[in-house]
């Protein structure tokens, strides 16, 4: 018997206006046992950036199949295309803007399928909102490939490398150094760089931001009191905190600002 | 068989406190297969007005006989009336303060019953705290019509011209030309009107608002830079809006001003 | 035929991060049908007390067996203990910092089991994250036990007495007098005291705060303009409200402040 795939859903719509719920109501429509799972709703509005750190952040932890409808998207109601790609863990439904990039390359799986969602068979209404294609076409959508629907159905097949990817740096390596950037700045003022925490395992090394120093630490707690750690958590980034406090406060430290880290 | 209906939530409880979660607790006692969808908790603290919106907005894309709880209840502990109302696609269970004004008036559904809740066996306590009968009235009322307990059995019948309506204008036409109101101002600074999309249907017009002539546009995207664009959605209201900006901080207009729609 | 427990999150993280998401992925890789509640997820960043109170109002309303994962946990990834606690009523799982200090006192129930989460095999990983043992552990293991898992399996018992309590006031009877401090302010404003309301049922009283009198009512709308009420609410505690306005801008009290109730 075919199983449910469990849904995900990530956008900048707040919590406040009622739009997720009608997301949800959407779906429950076309199949209403279906599981939803919020990864956020509180992207900063319109910033693809960010929503492209969470998804790619949260997108391992999810069961195999798990499909995610994510929507952060100003360009709605213009030509941009809505897609869906199917890869060997996951679903990625939403606008073809970037919002998909980080999940793209760091996972780097094999694109299995991507269309273009031209079949209006399974969009809510063959005439959507103009600015509303989450609810009339990405929601009603997934919710169709969480029931089992082929991503093959759902349009015209697309070059997955026509996919819209974004140009960030990558980490750069010079000899005992490397060279990074901000990539997200979370609730707690922790920073979080591009640098894979698995390229630092077992050595020994220490970060230079902000004009200062920064040691390697265990924990937030291994702070000294105001002052920032870096923390090369397993499973995850090089990140920059604090013990109850704001190492961005604390560093004067934003996305996109450069450091270092150093070898010893 | 009986299948369970979908209930969905809306408060200005917010997502600090608890409540919310103690709502969905009291609901899981009665029933712990209950689907909950949240529409918001984010109503600003006693906005009967934006709550009825949000309601009345998000009431038309759930399933059939979903169970809609909500409140906004500033009167809770008076002698205002708690109230269960059936209609054709879906049943309200809250306050009678005019939080339900927005649904009965946009959906124009036949009243199939509406009652006050008096029945306490259906009370998750027949001493409900004052200050929260949305934890110890609508929740567990609230979950006992989704598991098919008839709405007459809820209380006592009441007249449904006696529910308490809003009195809030409604657009009017002078020729070519139409006065609304705006009526909601979301997260991203759209300003929603009272004006239905279908009224602006295959027309050319523009807005007058603020002093200013605002275009009638497509998307967001076919607003110039800083500036304001009017879209007359399908599926909604006319709206305000800009591209990567807030309309409520370029025109400085905010619930309750007007503005009028001149045909060309 | 074993059935699934209720699960509920209650933390710090917010909701912007997507860390909540990921706790949820986490659930749902263990066992895809598992119910979760959020209880709040703006718990103050690493505000303890906020979540002791927050987690200990809302455990009584919950089914009977439900697994309790609360992370507010300043302390990661330093020697402070994992724990899980099976009481009559539910099981507590997170930190041992004091988080389920509330419930402890509040419901006086008899615990049943006390392990150290120290059984890998329950953890998403033996080598978890040094900054996110939510994630790794406590969601894990709770999921674990949400699917039917025996507290003791999870690690080696402890000696309940062992668990970390916080040393905080109770309210002082003297005479025809009791004082107490606020506990908690909710989003609204309302001032939430340490005096359970039973101890007032019946009573004529009125409670000196801030250098005023504030009279006993049965309902924020008995409130004053622009003035605050003392409510003893039925199943919880003696709070200060106003009338659509917060009790706490207008006293200008705040949590830890003291109060006293005069009886008549």
């Amino acid at each position: 018997m075919f199983s449910r795939r469990h849904l995900t859903l990530l956008t900048d719509f707040g919590e406040r206006d009622g739009y997720v719920g009608i997301l949800k109501g959407a779906i429950a429509k076309i199949e209403p046992s279906l599981a939803v799972t919020d990864i956020s709703h509180e992207i900063p509005p319109q910033d693809i950036l960010a929503a492209r750190f969470c998804l790619a952040n949260a997108y391992p932890f999810f069961p195999k199949e798990t499909v995610h409808i994510a929507v952060v998207d100003p360009g709605v109601g213009t030509s941009r295309r809505g897609v869906a790609i199917q890869l060997e863990d996951g679903f990625l439904i939403g606008p073809d803007n970037g919002i998909f990039d980080g999940v793209l390359r760091q996972h780097q799986e094999k694109i299995l399928a991507a269309v273009e969602l031209t079949e209006v068979k399974y969009w809510r209404t063959p005439e959507p909102s103009q600015t509303f294609h989450a609810r009339d076409i990405f929601a009603t959508v997934g919710a169709h490939v969480a029931t089992g629907v082929r991503v093959d159905r759902l349009g015209v097949a697309i070059d997955p490398k026509s996919l819209t990817r974004l140009s960030l740096p990558d980490p750069q390596w010079h000899g005992q150094q490397v060279s990074g950037v901000i990539q997200y700045c979370d609730r707690f003022g922790n920073l979080i760089t591009n640098i894979p925490s698995d390229d630092l395992a077992g050595k020994s090394w220490h970060v230079a931001a902000a004009s200062r120093q920064i040691p390697q630490g265990d924990s937030y707690m291994s702070a000294k009191e105001n002052d920032v750690v870096a923390i090369a958590s397993r499973h995850g980034w090089l990140e920059l905190g604090a013990y109850q406090r704001s190492a961005q406060e604390l560093l004067g430290l934003t996305v996109g600002d450069s450091l270092t880290v150093v070898l010893s």
